[in-house]
């Protein structure tokens, strides 16, 4: 690469083109493919949402080469509406992989693109997971640096830094070289976009997919000789200037090798946003030790990160997009009913007076000192006691992973919803030699689902 | 509609739902007629630059149903990638029509989706104009009240703005009710990109291109049911609050049918950043009543708007693109040639010595006084003689318009680059009679040019 005025640019291109497998921490490889196979399970699952019904319609009626599947629809088309109907399908249930330090879901942008490239190409499990690891470290790795702040701000980072992640990974698919890299990530860091605003609506979904989509294109426009602003991470006026007047992008070009943003991903054991998790957990173990009638509670008292009121205070939750993003209404599910999965996300749910009686107690209280895999919930009894729990880390965050048995039976489970059993074995075995894959597109073949 | 938290989105669905072209003023409707013409011959002027190019080797790949005509290629496509095309070649040479007020080019996100949705529809004129008028009239009313802010910022309002009125017109011409199209604006919004960081890139003309495909993209979602957020215009975290800061449009949702902001549109007649436009005139003035050999120029001084410095301030453009950005050698061009036309905006020019030298002596100074149309320079020359100019409304703005000739040769110069005089002539009346048109499938299938 060239010396000189554009030093993190530099470095995050030639980490995305100089990676290979055979240098990559097996730890790292077994994160990478968990975060794929846990991808898949929910882009699958997202299928047979509304919004997929949408975007099926729209996409239909645009037509495209058969280039790429879209997953649980029984449809090829082009790969970058590919990318676009996975990626929004795999957060439709806000249940994907979530990597908490850099506040966004690192395989939702990164995953469809690889996904879509590999089956085009014909490419191989280990180029394709190595493309997906230069995605989703990039774009993690920018995420640390600036993500929080732009939470606070309104950014959904998930869409905004995750359009990087998809353009770094399709120009590794694509064999871009230095300057191509470097411009694809100048077109992709204009395109960034995605606000909270559209939290509680089928747009939060959509923004991974537009991320995908977009990232796509730029790599796709840059093997074409366009250009883009290879400043984009560097200059004051680049992206994070713009968004928050922030300058200084260098940590994330620093200690390439040693740190593996992979090994700090969480897997998602609960459908809610990822910030309500410790809440949940908390209050799953007070309801273990205890079960509790409605009408035994007085007060329930959760502190929690301030990041979490930011993304998930919905107060009146109306649909179960809303109830993911508010934790008051977790809180409730998690004291009733134990748990917090896909079946307890629904609009019954949120009728329930009992449900909207507890809510109604909860009283969520931002408190800085907390980490962002912790929380705390002290619930007092109508009869005057009080219990307490603390989590310091919530289930499926790096202190409390889970096993590969635990992911592959959410894998199944969201899966089995779409395909049948022998189609979601075979698909379970095949994400488990992904890196041994001779053919991705074979893999995409059987998660094509019913035409 | 419904009352109450949303006024502004409300106000403006209400507007675009409710314009009938019966109702607005000729002089309006002349406006739109000239904005789209002069639309029309740049995006069929930019199919023979290079990013046109690469987007057709893209959009080849990518294929889709022949729903619309990539003006200028001789190739339809879905509806989705001749806007994204078509809305990227019409800002190839900066030299499409500008909004001042609102700081953006009005036409350049609007015009492609109209286009793209009439001739996939077989739209009547009246109808496509009346889209095209709710279109222009939404994104530059909110232009106008944050457009300076987000280009000091750093954000191509054009693309940022432009989704709003691309969403706003793929409304209109789809027949969205009104709960539909506040979903569309409020996909669009969380959508919008585009930073000034860009400029001097091919990325640049991009911005209009995707702004137009996804609001678009945004409108074909929400006719099939996809939501999106109706706060983004009104909620201190939507659009304007997360970019800016800013919780106030209610400015854009007044005056409906005394205020027409087409009415404040300019054409370019210099193929720069119209912010340097008056400068331009300015040196063509003092060069008419003197012409100046570079080394009888001492120093030059152009006293200009703050806005312009931060949008073309380029001190040595390497490339035709950084050229139209540099307002150094917008005055050294305007100075030695009298002109600043697509000529001018080559390679050979900015390699020119004697630009290079006038170039060096043109010091731009920021003045806020100044308005947006105007600029005054002084030359000083080595006889130690000072010739001043001062311009109050550059060719081609509100105050200075030209006639429906003037908009009419440039059409053709810029239409018979790439189409076959018959043809342009052809095209030159058809879209004198835009308004009164059966199909406008018609006329696209004259813009197609060759295969």
């Amino acid at each position: 690469m060239t010396a000189g005025k554009t030093p993190v640019m530099d470095a995050l291109v030639d980490f995305v083109l100089g990676l290979e497998l055979a240098a990559v921490p097996p730890a790292v490889i077994e994160a990478a493919n968990r975060s794929m196979t846990d991808w898949l399970g929910t882009a699958i699952r997202g299928s047979i949402e509304p919004l997929a019904d949408a975007l099926a319609s729209v996409i239909a009626a645009t037509g495209g080469e058969p280039q790429a599947t879209v997953v649980g629809r029984g449809r090829r088309t082009s790969a970058l509406l590919a990318s676009l109907a996975n990626g929004a399908q795999c957060h439709a249930l806000d249940f994907d992989d979530t990597h908490l330090p850099a506040v966004l879901h690192g395989s939702a942008a990164v995953a469809p693109v690889v996904l879509a490239l590999a089956e085009w190409q014909h490419a191989s499990g280990a180029d394709t997971l190595t493309a997906f690891i230069a995605g989703f470290e990039l774009e993690t790795r920018i995420g640390r640096v600036i993500g929080k702040r732009l939470t606070e701000r309104g950014w959904h980072v998930t869409a905004t830094v995750g359009t990087f992640g998809a353009a770094a990974a399709a120009g590794c698919m694509l064999g871009l070289d230095a300057r191509q890299l470097a411009h694809a990530l100048g077109i992709a860091g204009t395109q960034a976009a995605g606000l909270t605003q559209s939290f509680g609506t089928m747009a939060k979904p959509l923004h991974p997919g537009k991320a995908a989509m977009n990232g796509l294109l730029a790599a796709l426009l840059a093997r074409e000789g366009f250009t883009g602003a290879r400043a984009m991470l560097d200059a004051p006026e680049g992206l994070a200037g713009t968004f928050l007047g922030v300058t200084d992008l260098g940590r994330a070009a620093e200690d390439f090798g040693k740190r593996w943003e992979l090994l700090h991903n969480s897997t998602k054991y609960y459908a809610a946003c990822h910030l309500t998790h410790a809440t949940i957990d908390a209050g799953r173990a007070i309801r273990a030790r205890m079960p509790l009638a409605a009408d035994a509670i007085e007060s329930v008292r959760c502190r929690v990160l301030p990041l979490t009121l930011k993304a998930a205070d919905q107060r009146e939750p109306k649909t179960p997009l809303e109830a993911k993003f508010s934790v008051r209404f977790c809180a409730a599910m998690a004291l009733l009913r134990g748990d917090a999965g896909e079946a307890e996300f629904t609009e019954a749910s949120i009728a329930d007076p009992t449900v909207a009686l507890v809510m109604a107690l909860v009283s969520p209280v931002a408190d800085d000192s907390i980490a962002i895999t912790a929380a705390h919930m002290s619930v007092r009894l109508t009869d005057g006691r009080v219990i307490e729990e603390r989590i310091s880390a919530a289930r499926g965050t790096p202190g409390n992973p889970g096993t590969r048995d635990d992911l592959e039976t959410k894998f199944q489970r969201l899966a089995g919803a779409v395909l049948p059993a022998p189609r979601v074995a075979a698909l379970t075995a095949a994400m488990r030699g992904f890196a041994e894959a001779k053919d991705v597109a074979e893999i995409a073949a059987l998660a094509a689902g019913p035409a």
